[in-house]
């Protein structure tokens, strides 16, 4: 049996007005903002007077650590979402937007696949809905803003050696990560060193993803520290006046927009922020916006549990007063495999004891996640080479740990494959078992939230700082910063700060590298080794494939 | 008594919904891919199926020599639009799109003004439909490619001094007019000076507005030249296989975009390349569209009739075969003092004799469009303090030149104060005198094309440029690129080079520092003088006061 390319799937789809899918959840065309006539954004009026209504069940979809087998996490989001609504719930969906540029490079679209994704899958690939060139527009805005002010006398006394703030740009560049700006003589200003990061690594990303409604936007706009001086003061965009033009720049940006499954059924997909320096999360008012019109609302966070999951937990659900209601963790039998040791070439001969050598990657994100307070079920993402032998393999091993996994076929099947899953699914968010915390308390000094996470999350034995990493968590402290939580920057690829150590590694140690403060999203960043912030190409970019065909669509962007 | 600002009278339009404004051009719904109600791209099948219809009539509003007094000349275009369809005529405009960047330095909206406005405005000078993120998006993706073929090992053997591309961003950033690029080390790639560019400057743009279709749009792409080679040798796009997935970019922003005026007439806003370095007219997409679906299309071009009119005929006419049925020349009194003399602090005074020394700069103008076979009409916009016996010397004047002036009250009155105009200039469409011809065919050499327009649109003497100029421009006729159109840059302020130089200066020379070969978009950009790409931001950006109201309108854009 043959099967049709993602790409294929997406272009059969027999698409409905967005009207009709607004009139699902209830919104009036007047409140649509179409965008072509299968995408819009849901208008901020409308949103505003949604506040008295009651929320629906929140359900986060996460997963093992991602292996190159590919664990299919969006896919699920959507299977469960369509599911949902195929056993007579309403439920929609929150997932993020993707990047532009990383489409040039090697990565494909974050739109679900198979017989589970989102479309219009090319034009959420491409520009959509212009959120992300409006996030770049209002970064490099402030960026433009802060040379100036040292251009015309520097009257805030900024030190240009500690200029914080750089420039971005949606594509994979890696000439920008490093340049020198400013060189060509007295008009072009004081050259100095700077950089450019992707878009999606903005701070200015996880603000739009973070903030409650446009005043929250522009608060934390100001908030953002851009520069410091001599004296180790620092400097605020509110200080440069750039909150104002970039709330304006990032106005219909903040609205969230509505697309739809290939069965129909609304997706709310809005704001991307990277899964290490961010938060990894689709924005807060999406996800709000989704709870007060849907029953059910299936979001997803990036990476693995312990990234993804511990961040939506104690960050997003924290400063958003929202809470999930059940957790699904997304695994499969491939990934499963090598974690106990396969290498993906062998992965496709049936392998049970490396399936059960590796499971206790997964059970140690189920641990973790019940640890929050929240029932857990996992979703075992069928791929069609998996054997019955190590498909129950996996629901033996999940049983053992007081949960249970339920088998998915959602990728060929639709939601036709995710029946039982979402039956399950509104069984436990309906249950009222749900009695979320978050990990650690807002008052608890910055160092001790990072040893938390460490410890109880990755099961580390210790985390390593230099002294002066510890002062400066300590001066933030004393700045007033001591009540943000923490956005850990590590490996997605294993538990440790090592991506080749897979499984459930305990007794290693996380060594901390950096700190940085990211005051406008209102968190403080952990890194725990090296973190690309600028990709760049491979040596054949997928870009040299992507191309018009005869029929004026587009071939190669997957 | 006192008038309302452009954004107050803005906001009070009555819009009415985009899909009726397509109705009045014939376009079904289903052909408008609507952004928000009051903006939509018209569908590139829809244009397609257009080919065999007829064209309206065609009227070019251009100015004379742009005076700080400022002369109306989007204004004007708006007015006269709205004039035709009140006498009972089918009429569009097809005006640019405005750059984001220089909103926040100083410059205000280019959508007309007083009561001759495009709506929305704000839409239009903030992100619009994001034709502009697009070609941003385009140009840097071109950019990023070169820098990841070298680092890859440069098969192509692009010597790194000789890159031409450089990388464009839609900001007033001084700082990144000269940057080095690629520090930090190996897996950064190789150090190499670089630059950005305002996006308006790309030769993306350019193309753009040049492609009659979407074919067309690649092949130009394709032949853009990045780099040379140590032998001189070109490299062209093409060759970097970026032109596929650079036309998959532009796919969306190939689209005019439909809007309306202030009295819900139809106006097409595309594109909106420099007037200088590039031909400064809105793309030949929307203007050959919009002739298949109007009686009368009225448009304009950049900057004064000596390169704004001269680029639309010797450029955009001659590549789209599209001819000027009827031309419009924007002047003011205010302008005409100023050229007769006045600063501008005096302008509110009385000053017949000023005018009439001021209006053979006016008169030099009628003459060169004149010489395109075209006949001419004068539109005085008018301003409040303009005084009955300063008009008169105007009008006066202007029969004396063999033409007519005609005085225009739109900014005040609408419509109702261009009736007179609209009436004549309906007259000169449809009169069939219009028998354009280019200045000068396509097979003359360059340097000879050169000093044809220095002589007879400027009245220079004689063009100056070394040898070495000389000797590029032979060798670009050798390599095969001697039949393409000339693209002057010089000042907008003078017929001369000398920006001070106001009036109908003789006698002058026209040096050349540097010429230019835009092979994709197809002409020759001969460089007389300073020519900034890249703007800067003044000591108080207007950015600083723009912001949110509490009603959540925006103020201090305009």
């Amino acid at each position: 049996m043959s099967y049709k390319s993602d790409i294929e799937i997406a272009r059969e789809a027999n698409k409905k007005p967005i009207q009709d899918i607004g009139a699902k959840l209830g919104i009036g065309t007047e409140h649509l903002l179409p965008y072509g006539h299968d995408k819009a954004k849901i208008s901020q009026p409308f949103i505003n007077g949604l506040k008295d209504r009651d929320n629906g069940k929140l359900i986060l979809v996460t997963a093992i650590n991602p292996t190159p087998a590919g664990e299919g996490k969006t896919t699920t989001t959507v299977g469960l979402g369509d599911g949902l609504n195929r056993i007579g719930k309403s439920a929609a969906i929150c997932i993020r937007e993707a990047s532009l540029g990383p489409c040039f490079g090697m990565k494909g679209g974050a739109a679900g696949g198979g017989y589970a994704q989102v479309v219009p899958m090319e034009e959420m690939n491409l520009h959509f809905t212009g959120d992300f060139h409006a996030i770049t527009s209002a970064h490099n805005l402030l960026s433009a803003m802060i040379d100036n002010h040292i251009y015309w006398g520097n009257d805030l006394e900024i030190d240009e050696r500690r200029i914080v703030w750089r420039r971005v740009m949606d594509m994979n560049d890696r000439a920008l990560r490093e340049v020198v700006v400013g060189l060509g003589g007295v008009s072009n200003g004081f050259p100095r060193q700077g950089g450019f990061d992707i878009t999606v690594a903005s701070e200015v990303m996880a603000i739009l993803c973070l903030a409650v409604d446009l005043k929250d936007l522009q608060k934390r706009l100001g908030d953002i520290i851009v520069a410091y001086r001599r004296d180790r003061s620092p400097i605020y965009a509110r200080d440069i006046k750039a909150d104002g033009a970039m709330t304006v720049l990032l106005k219909d940006a903040m609205q969230p927009n509505l697309v739809q499954t290939l069965e129909n059924n609304p997706a709310f997909v809005h704001g991307g922020p990277f899964a290490n320096i961010a938060h990894g999360c689709n924005s807060v008012i999406a996800t709000t916006t989704a709870l007060k019109l849907a029953d059910y609302v299936v979001t997803e966070a990036g990476f693995g549990a312990d990234l993804g999951a511990e961040k939506f937990m104690n960050i997003k659900c924290r400063k958003a007063g929202i809470a999930p209601d059940a957790v699904v963790i997304v695994a499969t039998v491939r990934a499963m495999k090598m974690n106990g040791g396969v290498a993906k070439a062998d992965l496709g001969a049936e392998n049970v004891e490396a399936v059960e050598l590796g499971c206790p990657n997964l059970g140690q994100h189920i641990a973790n996640v019940k640890s929050f307070g929240v029932p857990v079920v996992v979703a075992i993402n069928h791929f069609v080479t998996d054997t019955e032998a190590e498909i129950q393999a996996v629901k033996d091993y999940v049983d053992s740990q007081g949960s249970e996994a339920i088998l998915c076929q959602h990728w060929e099947k639709g939601s036709a494959g995710t029946e039982e899953l979402a039956t399950r699914v509104a069984e436990l968010a309906d249950s009222g078992l749900s009695q979320f915390a978050p990990l650690y308390p807002d008052d608890m000094p910055l160092f001790e939230k990072v040893e938390t996470i460490a410890k109880r999350i990755y099961r580390a034995d210790e985390v390593l700082a230099d002294q002066k990493i510890r002062d400066q968590l300590h001066a933030w402290e004393q700045a007033g910063y001591g009540h943000l939580p923490i956005c850990m920057a590590k490996t997605q690829y294993s538990f440790s700060t090592d991506p080749n150590l897979r499984g459930a590694p305990t007794g290693h140690s996380v060594p901390v590298r950096e700190v940085r403060l990211s005051a406008g999203a209102g968190f403080v960043v952990v890194i725990c080794g090296e973190i690309m912030t600028m990709p760049g190409l491979p040596r054949v970019p997928s870009a040299e494939a992507i191309m018009l065909n005869d029929a004026g669509q587009i071939e190669g962007l997957f």
